[in-house]
């Protein structure tokens, strides 16, 4: 139900609306050139300005008067020291901690491992105290720290902030993590999953001008999908969206855990690029371990990323199996992508994460071509494909920025118990 | 960009959301009762709604005193022939036409067939024509029409109001159907996509208090999907979203035009399940026709619907070869959604279109059996499957739908160039 608009919650809305005016723009605003890119009047302006500069977020940086008779005008710009924000990504294995100015700039972070067996207590003290060292560290008060944001594998629940059943993270079944954060740190926390945190992070920091119509795939221990859909992060009824199922895409392929062969997720995973390359005899074999062509080896985590690394390699300097490893797995990511995008009718489609970088030029060069081959007439545009300009961190930079949003837009959720625009939460 | 709220704009605003409020209420709301459902003051309540009394878009319509012990309140509803709204579904053999009124209720419909040989002039002035029938049948002044919705298959192109290259109508390959169909009816004219618009008309008219996270999958000459996420009705990047593309669920199943097998559009179409009925020798040879087992026969739209009717009663009677034609279409259309479902955290799927009803009764009880066989653990509920409370006129009546959207909901988009907001239009 769409609600009116009174003149409390009008003046609450126009200070967001002249905040983000002020952070969209590259080089700054003048008062005058907020009024024209918000529609608001230049007393409104003149108003709202004037509390935004007591309360810190934005700054007067300088004058100018380029194209104007008139006297120079001051210019408006985010003080990016008015608030930081904190994104965790946690993984099976590592915790990636980053802390972001006001204008989503990563000041810092900070990765470590998590609790071997899985422990969620014993993880989640090295989560609060990596927070507490990055602030510690920046010099940033705690004051000044706007909230957390966790990125995590799900199905999560939102609502009561749980972490439902996080595949390959057994202990941290029905976990309270929300609230147990929130005590550690003293910290409004918000929970999202990391492949959706992945995409957002995209839109903070991918190119200016670029539309709001991708599907960031995350290329990780597993291959994930985030959407951002009409310029707002797409997570579905319960927020568990994004999840690729088992779509077929490699008919006869790898054998899956579902017991289906050829299931997009399991097709692409390094893992099983790596024991094929195994089975093809152009990798290292592991110590202690017995390689039988056809069946799976148990690798952990560090094994396949070096082995991942290798075949990389092996493909990168012309070898034609591990070549055509990488190009079997570039086949079922163009045929998972050309339903997706004919379903989603995307401007574009982004690539990154821990594993992609290893093998992005070859996917940049055959992926569009193979996407191509597979066009089937239902779109007016091509589908461009290109690479993530956010690093390894992405699922926590964009878990802060979840953050940022949900303080300065009206993108909050009602149960992120975030309050809704920033110099509220200042008392 | 946001906008920031000046007082005009907060005024129009406030008009569609007093509208809005009545529109959803099932009997209607006092003075008092629109105040706290859209938050604004008893003084804006009444200002607003005495502009809408006077545009005759609302009426008073009698008292109530429940509960309340002061003197009994005037009850406000829409007034149903306020203004009326038209749909229209281009089909390859059918033109479908309906009004409706300004609460959404069909008040009137009208069916003919498309220009045999596909032209599209000739098609548009049996349209334009069905439009005057049906307004002079209603009594419906010109005047109070406000708009048309044209639903048709894609790819369209919204912004120029251009049919870029409809399946199997080639001669309305690039036809600028907004302004021609404009320029014959001297209203103005909307485009969607017909899976697009049964997805709306299912917001309209399904249950009250259902979720707006939906698939809405259209059974029709071919098989679409649309949806409504959080709410709105999802159209994608250039508006060209929602088609299934040739997502493989059925190896080694029927040969598809794009040459492979088992895609999911070709496995459940229509005429697909009724070839393999003529191969299994369950149905009536029509005249002049050869059928060769594993071959594709020629079948005209007629013949496809007819024999289509004879299956779902060999099936309904418990044939066995029947049921485990339909019953191969019901399996693939699990696994299809068992994947759409895993990515998009759908609440539901509803079914309609004009060939659903004959196997609605089958499908409805195979299918969340099916689903949950493949259920992959990714979400936190079950996914309902429901039958749409909307009939074979789906698409006609969500195309419709939209005019009402675009004139009393901000769910406008500019290229439709609608006025805003329904008085407006009525100088």
């Amino acid at each position: 139900m769409p609600r009116g608009a009174n003149l409390p919650a009008i003046a609450a809305f126009n200070e967001t609306v002249v905040l983000d005016a002020v952070r969209r723009s590259a080089d700054g605003l003048s008062r005058v050139e907020v009024a024209a890119a918000t529609g608001l009047s230049a007393q409104t302006v003149t108003n709202v300005t004037r509390r935004l500069l007591a309360q810190g977020v934005i700054r007067e940086a300088g004058k100018h008067s380029e194209g104007s008779p008139g006297k120079p005008r001051t210019i408006l710009r985010l003080d990016p020291a008015g608030a930081y924000a904190i994104g965790v990504h946690l993984d099976p294995t590592v915790i990636t901690c980053v802390l972001l100015d006001l204008e989503g700039v990563v000041v810092n972070h900070l990765r470590c491992l998590s609790s071997p067996d899985g422990d969620a207590v014993a993880t989640l003290a090295v989560a609060a105290e990596a927070i507490a060292v990055l602030l510690t560290t920046q010099g940033v008060d705690s004051g000044r720290a706007i909230g957390v944001g966790v990125a995590t594998p799900g199905p999560i629940d939102t609502e009561t902030g749980v972490v439902v059943r996080p595949p390959l993270i057994p202990g941290w079944n029905d976990f309270h993590l929300r609230d147990e954060l929130t005590a550690a740190t003293g910290l409004p926390v918000l929970l999202a999953k990391d492949v959706t945190s992945a995409a957002v992070a995209e839109r903070w920091h991918g190119p200016a001008g670029a539309s709001g119509d991708y599907a960031f795939v995350y290329y990780g221990t597993g291959v994930g999908v985030g959407f951002v859909l009409g310029g707002s992060v797409y997570t579905g009824f319960t927020d568990n969206a994004v999840d690729v199922g088992h779509a077929l895409v490699d008919p006869g392929g790898a054998l899956c855990a579902c017991g289906r062969r050829g299931c997009y997720g399991e097709s692409v995973r390094p893992y099983r690029l790596v024991m094929q390359g195994l089975w093809a005899g152009i990798l290292p074999v592991p110590p202690g371990l017995e390689i039988v062509a056809g069946e799976d080896a148990p690798l952990d985590v560090e094994t396949v990323d070096a082995l991942f690394t290798c075949l990389a390699a092996a493909a990168a300097a012309g070898d034609e199996r591990a070549v055509e490893i990488v190009d079997r797995s570039i086949r079922s990511t163009a045929f998972y992508l050309s339903n997706l995008t004919a379903l989603l009718d995307l401007d574009r489609v982004v690539f990154g994460g821990p594993f992609w970088t290893r093998v992005e030029s070859r996917y940049l060069d055959q992926l569009p071509q193979r996407l191509a081959e597979l066009h089937i007439d239902t779109l007016t545009h091509p589908t461009a494909i290109v690479a993530s300009a956010v690093g390894d961190d992405v699922a926590a930079v964009g878990a802060a920025c979840l953050v940022l949003d949900a303080t300065s837009r009206r993108e909050a959720k009602a149960e992120w118990n975030f309050e809704f625009y920033i110099p509220l939460t200042w008392g």
